[in-house]
């Protein structure tokens, strides 16, 4: 790791005093890591109140060629927060300001570092829906989900953050501060800059405030599993209830593993042996939510579900969810350990993903959990294991290296809602080719010569 | 106008083969204009069947630093599709092959030359929707939809086109092929490019075909009218809907000057003199869309309509929204000429908006008339006007001006779905900021090096 210069640092501590500037490495230390459990030492951490600090940091930085490294509470699981080159961690911490909710206008404007589900509830108490709702809500941060363009369940019917950003304060190398966008739910002045930023893992500039587009909060939501004899089945289901025109807000997909799993936690409705499960969600007003609730019934009724069971009330259906977020800890039912990756492949060919990942993992002699938000085709990969037996977790990376060449040669994503950071680098170009990874740098370029924002991620 | 260099019409003329390319001014000519009416003569237009020829095309023109037009079916209002310093418009008439409309992956993938009517009703015809819905579908292609980002009524609970592109092939300045994005609907590898070409004005590639997102057909839609005595009113109805969780599909506004002028073309159901009136669709199951009809009725009503109708079939539907169709033909109730704008403003914002366009125009001794997409605050305004009167012509400018000030100072957008292209150039800057288009113009120079694309145009 190399040192930063001494004047830099200098001015570091004069542009953050006190405890806004961490140097002491049992200090820093722990935002050297994220939960891709990789970690590297910072040489610095600031933690900013306001724009110009840290548009004044990037000058600094761009002028003395400092990495920079944006993080917020660092639930990136591909390695986007770790700062591999030493230089200065930004932390989003003391950046946690909402500063807005408007019911008129339609839009909230937040800090990078408001917890996501914060935000949520603030807009729901006003009667407004912040629509993205990734499956970290509770614990990740907007500035986080926008540098990630974040995903989760209600993004068969509404899409991912990138939907929802009118506009960003953005610092950039060099010292500018771009106010991109506006308050307007539509605006098509110039090139989308905003949406240039969402989805760059923080490699083009740091994003100081966001205005994001708000809807009107549903009045009802009510939710159905249904469990299947046959995986084919479960599949089949899905398709007739897209054919019926119903556009659920989430459609879930566990398969037989995954619902064994769950069987070993404890006693569950559905029959022993059970082939796929689907969990829907809908929503919408509270007459059309229940004329809905039966005509997804009806839609799934010709593949023969073996258990059906519906939730209308907000109780209900956090019960009948519960078993989805037990899915992690069903997962090791297989294995002691877990090597994770989130893929996606057009939605025809989830089946296809599903069946030939269960084989990679047959022929490895591993289980591969293969479940999720089957309603935009994006798998959560699950390869379990046992590191402590000899072979094993080469094995296990063998199946996840599998799992990344098959989902390429379905026309698949080696990323669905998690980004590529530093642990999928490897694994861009042999998705993208050279030619737009070559395009994609020299878009860097325009806005970051020098390369100081978190080098070493994304592309 | 510049002339072609020999060498490179002599290549022109082997890449583009009989009649792809066009060279007498007697054919070229109507390839210079487009609806801002604005005119220049290009040097060449070549009509290609593939990207490859366009590749080839931008290899050429590249090195020999001449400017290319993009071109579809020249519906852009702002000038995007004139070409400027002569150069070659690229047509995409002969690239208009709907090549694939997947109800498995709920993907369409068509060439840019693709009316966009076309494609919404291919898709219908197989239960699913192409959710953009630009008025100008039935004459528009989908490449001028995506490189003007457009928006269109639906957008209100749709979005605009942005939404619903998932990957582009794009052939650049200096004749590589891209093919960015995929058919997964989640996808976050890398950089998104894909939605930088979209609302690029054609500035900084060529699209030759796009991975379109597709939703299930919503099985059902009903309208509704409601007329009010007060544009207030009118104004706080629509708040009263959204403040009920009511998402429409559409939600249009006509004021009293409006109102006025369709009363004059034919029998109209409202009472003379009304204030202003909301145009209300909505989409989904027929037993949601029954059901929020009545709440729609019920939300209107503190606002004490004074007519209210309601369609549920599609012929009522067509019936109903007959008005707003005609508000064109209505506006030269008030002057044989117009000058048209396409601004939004904070949906919060729409009311003092139409109210003080409404005074620019009594200051001017004009009838403007702000009408449009409240439901995401984008207004169109047309000053009526006759330029064959002394002054009027100028006056009629100044309105326009002042206008756009007014919705800058609003917090708004010069432009929400229509672009920026060539007239409203001048006022990109001072809605955006010096910084902003530098880094626009940094972007560009980074895919463009030689700025050979749509030159003079959008930022």
């Amino acid at each position: 790791m190399p040192e930063l210069p001494k004047s830099f640092l200098r001015s570091l501590a004069s542009l953050f005093p006190g405890d806004a500037l961490l140097t002491a490495p049992a200090e820093t230390l722990i935002f050297g890591a994220d939960a891709s459990r990789r970690h590297a030492l910072p040489c610095a951490v600031v933690r900013p109140e306001s724009a110009e600090q840290v548009a004044e940091l990037l000058r600094l930085a761009h002028a003395e060629r400092v990495p920079v490294y944006p993080r917020g509470r660092g639930t990136n699981v591909v390695g986007g927060c770790v700062p591999l080159s030493g230089g200065v961690v930004v932390s989003t911490a003391r950046l946690n300001r909402i500063q807005d909710i408007s019911g008129e206008d339609f839009v909230a404007v937040a800090e990078p570092g408001v917890v996501t589900a914060e935000l949520q509830e603030a807009c729901a108490g006003k009667g407004l829906l912040y629509a993205p709702d990734p499956a970290s809500a509770k614990f990740s941060t907007i500035g986080g989900n926008l540098s990630q363009n974040a995903g989760g369940m209600r993004a068969v019917k509404y899409g991912t953050t990138r939907d929802w950003v009118l506009g960003l304060t953005v610092a950039l190398p060099g010292g500018r501060i771009l106010k991109t966008g506006s308050r307007c739910h539509k605006d098509v002045a110039g090139l989308d800059l905003t949406r240039l930023f969402v989805g760059s893992e923080g490699t083009l500039g740091f994003i100081c405030e966001a205005t994001l587009k708000l809807l009107p909060k549903p009045e009802a939501s009510a939710s159905l599993l249904a469990v299947f004899a046959a995986e084919e089945d479960a599949l089949a289901a899905a398709r007739m209830v897209f054919a019926a025109g119903i556009l659920p807000t989430a459609l879930e997909f566990m398969p037989a593993e995954v619902l064994a799993g769950l069987a070993g936690l404890g006693p569950v409705p559905w029959p022993k042996g059970s082939g796929a499960a689907l969990l829907f969600r809908i929503d919408g007003s509270a007459e059309a939510v229940s004329a809905d609730l039966s005509r997804l019934r009806r839609a799934v009724t010709p593949a023969r579900p073996a258990h059906l069971d519906e939730a209308r009330t907000p109780k209900e259906e956090e019960n009948l969810w519960e078993p989805r977020r037990q899915i992690s800890q069903a997962a090791f039912t297989f294995g002691p350990d877990k090597l994770s990756d989130d893929i996606a492949v057009p939605r025809g060919q989830v089946g296809q993903a599903v069946r030939r990942i269960r084989e990679i993992g047959r022929e490895l002699g591993l289980t591969i959990l293969a479940f999720g938000h089957l309603g935009d085709g994006n798998l959560h990969v699950n390869v379990m294991h046992d590191a402590a037996l000899p072979g094993e977790a080469e094995r296990a990376l063998k199946a996840k290296e599998a799992v990344l060449e098959l989902t390429i040669s379905l026309g698949g994503t080696i990323s669905g809602e998690h980004g590529v950071g530093l642990t999928k680098l490897p694994w861009l170009e042999r998705m993208r080719g050279a030619g737009q990874v070559e395009a994609m740098r020299a878009v860097k370029a325009a806005l970051d010569p020098h390369g100081i924002m978190n080098p070493g991620k994304g592309y």
